[in-house]
This record gives C-alpha cells, structure tokens and sequence, in this order.
C-alpha cells in the first residue's frame, strides 16, 4: 500500500470534504478522504469515483439522481466519475437457471439498457469527466483461476457479516456459494479501476466495504466509501420507487413534475434540497433563515421544482410549469377575463343564446355542440344539458379551454 | 436424470457387489451400485470409476495403494478407472500466496509428478482399463462465469456441514471463501466424466458426495460412492505415513518388505489382507479356517508379505526375500557350519593362531586385520581385542559375513 503523504488541508480541501458530505448518510473513512482530497489538491490529479450500475432498470426517477447529483458535485470539484456498468454478472443472469424473472441479459440488450441509462444520466453528469467502463473487460480475463484467486482473499466469515447473509444463514433460507462471489466481483472492480471512492446507496455499504479490503489485499490505497440515504418519496413515508408509485420519473411532463414537488411536505423539502439540488450550501443555510423569519416556504419549494424542471426539460418549460401552475392556483381562470352584461327577456333566454350574446361562441349551432360535447361550464362545472335555463345573476362561463366570460344576466 | 431400468441381478452382479465391499468403509448407495452393476452386466458397457489424485506427492507408500487394490479389482469386473490428475488446483497452488509450502506447481511439474505417480500404480492397475486424464481440460474452458454458474447450483449451508469447516467456522479458524469452491471443481470433475463411482479415503467423503449431488443438478445420475479406509501403519496405532516413519513404500527393497510385513500382528494382518492383497474373499476365509485350527498365523504373513514383494519387484525377489528371512530367523547362521576342534598347549594360544587353525584365515595377519576392522564375533558378538584368551569350551566363530566354525577348544 502506498503511504500517503500529507498535503495541505486549505480552506477549498475543507470546502470540498463539506461538498462530499452534504446530504450524506456516511462517509468511511472522512480522514482519508480528506487526505486524498488534499493530495488531489496539492498535485492536480483529479480522484476516481466509481458507481457501479446494474444494466436492468434503464427508467430512471429522482430517487436513482440522488448518487448521480452528488457524482456531478464531485466533477464540479474536478474529479472523475466511472460509470460502470455490471455487464458481467447481467450477462450471467440467474445462474441457478431457476429464476425465470432474472433472464440472462445479451450484450446488446445491456448496451441499449447502458446507454438509455447513461443517456438519463447525462442529464445530470459532466460528460467531459466521465468515463463509461464495462466491468465484463476485466471479469472475463479472470478465467476459472483468477476467480479462485480472487475468491481466497477473502474469508467465509467477513462475508457471512453481511446483514443478510447472516440472517437468511441463521433462518435456513438458502444461500447459494456463487452469491459470495457478486460482492467479490463488485470489489474487483474496484481494483480494476483504483477507485478512490466508491458511491453507493445505504443498502450497498457491505459490497462497497469488499472493494475497500480487496484493494489492500491488491497492495492499492484503499477507496473511501460514500452512502447516500434513499430518498423518501412524495407519501413522505416510503423510498421512492415505482412500486409505491409515489416517484417522479425524470421523463415526466414539466406540469406533472411541478405539481408533484409542489406536492411534498415544507419540512421534507429541505431534505430534498440536500440531495437533489445544486443550490450551494451556503444559500440552502440563507433559505432557512428567511423562512425562519416568515417568508412563505412555498416559494422555495417553487425553486426546487424549477431546478429539477430545468435539469430534466429547459428553463423555458420550468418558467412555463410555474405559470401554468399559478393559473391553475387561480382555478384555472385567466386574469383577463372579460366582463359582459346579457339582458334576459320576460320569456329568458336560451342557453345557446346566452353564449352567443356573450360573445364566446359564433352561433348556436357551436354553442349546441360545446355543450353536447362537453366543453361548456358554469362556474367551472360541466352543463351538458342544453335545456337549462339560467335565474338572473353572475356566472364565470367558459367555452373550450380558452373562451372565458364574466357574465351578468339581468332581468 | 435417466431412470435406471432394473436390471436381473444375477450371481456374477452379488459377487461384484461383494468385491466392492470387501475392506471398505462405506459404499453409498449399495443399492444404486447393485443396479449399475447389474445394468453394466446386462448391456456390455463397462462403469467409469474415478480416482482423482493431487499430484504433489508423487512417492508412494502401501497406505496408498488401498484404493488403486481396489480399482484393480473392479478392473478385474471389467470396469474403467479413471485416473484423474488435479492439474488444474495444483497450477493455483496456495491461492492467496501466504502460504510458501504451498507453491504453484508448473505444467511441466505436474505432468512429471502425474507420470511418476502413474508409474507407481501402474503395478497396480490394469493400464488398459485406465484413462488419464487432467481436469484442467474442463476447467479451465468454464471461465470465471461458468465457475459461478457452478457455485450457483450449492448452498452455503451444505458446504457448512463439512466437518473441518464447521469446527473452523464455530472456533473462529479462518475459511477462504475459494475453500467453498474446491469442493465443487472436484464434484464438477464427476459431472464432466459421467462417472458412475468415486473412491477416495473416508476423510474424502464430503467431497465425493458432492460430485453425487452437483451430478443430480446437471441432470446425470448421480455417482455412488465408496470410501476406503485408512491403512493402519506398522506401529499398529497410527494410519500409514511418511512423518510417522510406519510405512512401507512400494520402492523398498524386498528384504526390508519383508521385514516390515512380518512385523505385524496377527489380528492386523487380516486388515491388510482385505486391504492390499488379491488373494480371493474365499482364500482368506480358508485361511482364517486354518489358523483357528492351528496353523501358525506366521505361514500367512509369510504369503502376503511375498504377495506384496512380488507385485512390487518380482516372485524371484519375494522367493530370495523368504530365504534371506529364514536364515536371519536362524541367527544368520548358515545350516552346515564345520565342527573344528583346536587343541591348547599349556600356555594357552593366541586369537589369531586359533582361527588359523581352525582355517577361518590364511594367516595370523589376516585374522589381525579381520580383528582390528570388527569382522570377528564369537557367539554373534564382536571381539575386537587381539590379546583375548580363550579357555577350554565350545565357540561359533565367524569371520566376515560367511565363514563360520563351530570351534571346540581342548586343553
């Protein structure tokens, strides 16, 4: 293992062990990360920071963002992501041949799954700092004795620590041999690589731990490892997931998207702020403050959903999801509508009438049909029946989804 | 899994049932065996037996030989051995590299142990129904997914239930996860040669039963088992080894086989009948008939001890080595030894003069020489001083290793 020297911790070391940190749920061990920080620092080599990525779920939600946020963070400090993608074992399947809903994968159907998550994953990554690797260029070579080379560093026991193995061991559920291979595999990668840090959601902390340990086996300065917490999804009680469908997709409509973040708890939108947004620390701290001192949280939580919106879309559909969304805030109805007066005769008025008179449609007949079909409605309430006949008063009117009318029917 | 039809089982298949049996520890499953045998009877087509050998240790002893006897006997059946070298975990060596007795063995290293090795049992084995074969052949094609293919189709669990890795894993005794996959390559050895039965020493058990078992995953049916026991040494308290010093290697001379055999106890020859010789089931059971009526259970010893000479040198060489025997048995006193009667003067005679004139020596300084260099003994002990007098009496004198009188002193 190569010591490491000790370079000067300055303010922007400081700065970017704070950047690491944020929102983080553990970083092992922070004291060598600063150190390689530092060394990064002092001698401009940027550090290596694998994901490794299993090439089967391409469709992506905020809840997958929540790594790939902080990746960009670190490109931002100059550093190099990996985007690795687990072609080996994918291509491998379920070995066992038992389970029919884990096919194994082609290599064409991994590349097209790589590159539509990759193609996700740019949304948010630099892609000048990014390398995109297939672990199968150095798992193949391995061959049947680098497998049991690679299997004898590495100890029955260490591995039966692992949460679930030593619960699904102690309550006889099977566990098959090849199933302490994937995390010696996941770890090889790292050796592979010479990860400096490896990335990874809370549920991964075990794997990302083998690749730190095989690494001093293999002689390299071990990798950092750096757990991101689940993000909890819009119910505000489960991780997000497709499952609960309390997600949203990253693909999604602008409106959909606004609606939904606009949708989340003020406390739980701080925690978002954390993990998906780029809003620098320092203003997240300001936020909190004027908020503190009464200003609506609302309109922060307007500035998260703008952000994502202009991460996945433009800023042009953010702008425009905001206006839409302060129009439906107003039920809908435009600010200028116009106000118009209708003189009802002794015998009434037909509706048909009433709409023609009011200027929204240009005869009867259209009239006739925007209330068979549907689009006509009396104070945001759909009228289907063409027969009804209105009392003098004040009515909101709208035909279609743009013809409004304030209407005044005097006696 | 291909359901065996039910073949008659006839005399001929019991008597193969019983030449299985004879001195083992354990046949698992007697009755699947009953049925290979009887179909292999039936149809012609002679059973695969497998004996894999780690080929490290290419000098063998007698203890060895216990199951290359055996497979000579269901050679004698007609059956095929399989001579199977584990080439493929010898090239690995100690994997982890701590271990600097354990060095990886190199092609050429092993193909020369292999050969020595085969040399050996070939005083066995009937070389035209052996194969050889090295198991890098499919090994090494199954790559590092194919070995997780395989370590896919066994638990955790039942490689926990090795004895040796029970107690380490209760005692804290590290266990290298690659120590999980031994196991199943030398099962998957079985799975590649389609054999019909495994031998191996009864600490082998665990691994010859996984052979049966990945066998019945891949679809074969499976191997049945049969497990010698462990030769017990001359000591007639440990097994046969070299660091016991009780062994018997098969390059020994004839005269010290001969020896060794004879110098075991009665009860313990009747193990090393059933183990080491061929004599017929039948033949030891006369043999037994004749000690409990008498017979000195020597002559037998006397038969298998030449048995074991010739099958490793020659009958001339076992016939020399029962002569060479019996005349040590004797004192090394040869049977026409002449009677030499000298006679004293008054006063007395010297050494030297007595064996000229008992014509054991040309000369008074030859029977110095003889003297000074320890080749003189009366009554089998050395005499080294030329000044001894000898009173009136009765010696066997000896000069070197052949000349003797039996030398009468008259005063």
């Amino acid at each position: 293992m190569t010591a490491t020297p000790n370079y000067p911790i300055t303010d922007a070391v400081k700065h970017a062990l704070a950047v690491t940190l944020r929102g983080c749920d553990e970083l092992l061990l922070e004291e060598q990360w600063l150190k390689k920080l530092a060394k990064s620092a002092a001698t401009g080599v940027p550090l290596r920071i694998k994901l490794g990525l299993d090439p089967t779920a391409p469709d992506i939600h905020l809840g997958h963002t929540v790594v790939l946020n902080k990746l960009r963070q670190l490109q931002d400090l100059g550093h190099t992501v990996i985007f690795l993608i687990g072609d080996f074992t994918s291509m491998i399947g379920d070995p066992s041949g038992r389970n029919a809903t884990r096919p194994p994968l082609t290599a064409d159907q991994i590349k097209v799954n790589a590159e539509t998550y990759y193609k996700q994953a740019a949304l948010i990554l630099d892609e000048d700092k990014t390398e995109i690797r297939y672990n199968s260029e150095w798992c193949d070579p391995l061959g049947a004795r680098g497998m049991i080379q690679l299997a004898s560093r590495y100890t029955v026991a260490r591995m039966m620590e692992r949460d679930d193995f030593t619960k699904r061991f102690k309550g006889g559920v099977p566990i098959s041999v090849h199933e302490f291979l994937y995390p010696l595999m996941q770890g090889y990668d790292s050796v592979a690589l010479k990860a400096d840090l490896e990335l990874g959601g809370t549920d991964q902390k075990f794997n990302l731990l083998v690749g730190r340990e095989l690494q001093k086996e293999y002689g390299q300065e071990p990798q950092c490892i750096l757990t991101m917490p689940l993000l909890v999804g819009l119910d505000g009680v489960d991780k997000m997931s497709k499952s609960k469908n309390n997600y949203i997709g990253i693909t999604e409509a602008p409106s959909e998207m606004f609606g939904k973040v606009m949708s989340i708890s003020d406390e739980m939108m701080w925690t978002w702020y954390d993990l998906l947004s780029f809003v620098s620390i320092e203003q997240i701290a300001a936020f909190k403050a004027e908020v503190a001192n009464g200003r609506n949280p609302r309109d922060i939580k307007v500035l998260l959903a703008q952000e994502i919106i202009a991460r996945f879309h433009s800023q042009a559909a953010a702008d425009e999801a905001l206006a839409a969304f302060n129009h439906r805030a107003k039920g809908g109805v435009p600010d200028d509508v116009p106000n118009v007066t209708v003189q009802l005769p002794a015998e009434g008025l037909g509706l048909g009438a009433i709409l023609k008179e009011a200027g929204l449609v240009e005869s009867g007949a259209e009239a006739g049909r925007a209330i068979e079909q549907g689009g006509f409605k009396i104070n945001g309430e759909v009228v289907k029946d063409k027969g009804v006949r209105l009392a003098a008063g004040e009515y909101l009117m709208q035909v279609g989804k743009r013809r409004f009318a304030r209407v005044t029917l005097n006696t």
